[in-house]
């Protein structure tokens, strides 16, 4: 089945899930964030065909979020470029929402603290330029440069 | 073709994709945010098939997400409930990823800004509880109460 691709949209977000809103490329990633790196180790703990496996890391090899890093032998692993990096913030949004709206009733699965004081991170929130956190109804969308009447 | 569903895993991150990670939805969710709310304005907006676009938001109605409301005469329109504004989180991160990785050369396309100041808001961003910005190797992930060896 042919999909419409969603890169033809003038609109982030959708530029945005052309690359990741495959189905199982999250997981896939979320799994190299956790340290799960070697296609096997991928494959397994996911439970993916090897084939769609395959297609979604060579993929997101292309798009630059991920790059394949030789190891001892013939052996290669995935390793996160920076713009894979720059996915944490998605991955922890996804993650928190998640911990919210579709919690273990034994509490959370998995929680993220600082490295240098062992405490949680902060729930994910959209803030002001001085870090204050913003409401709903305090923000809204404005036309930018990139998006001019004939782009639309 | 039937697809493994992601609802099965001990993990919050696909428990959230089960429920928003399917093709279309947070483009629908886009839409939503954006003021645009009836299924033709939605339906013309994204030019997505009228059977999938009916089948997303009833489910997205059933996940608590959005809720039918009705305006004049018989028509309705689509509003996000809380646990639906929740994802204000996801839906910036990905759009302010999109806006640097993907961007489009003339400028932001959307910029979001506090209503009160006019001032764009910060970008999405990993935090410490007190505010201050965390970067990747500062923040590691430790199993939780809900990730039991048993039910891992």
């Amino acid at each position: 089945m042919k999909l419409k691709k969603f890169d033809g949209m003038n609109c982030s977000l959708a530029q945005a899930l052309d690359v990741i809103g495959e189905r199982w490329t999250l997981l896939i990633l979320r799994d190299v964030f956790l340290g799960i790196r070697r296609f096997d180790q991928i494959q397994a703990d996911l439970g993916i065909a090897r084939n769609i496996l395959t297609e979604r890391l060579s993929r997101l090899v292309e798009e630059g979020i991920l790059q394949k890093q030789h190891t001892q032998g013939a052996r290669f692993e995935y390793v996160l470029t920076d713009k894979g990096r720059d996915l944490r913030t998605v991955m922890l949004s996804i993650t928190h929402w998640g911990d919210k709206h579709h919690a273990n009733p034994k509490g959370d699965r998995l929680t993220f603290v600082e490295v240098s004081t062992g405490e949680p991170i902060a729930p994910m929130a959209v803030r002001a330029r001085d870090g204050r956190i913003l409401g709903p109804d305090d923000v809204k969308a404005k036309r930018g440069p990139g998006m001019t009447e004939s782009s639309d």
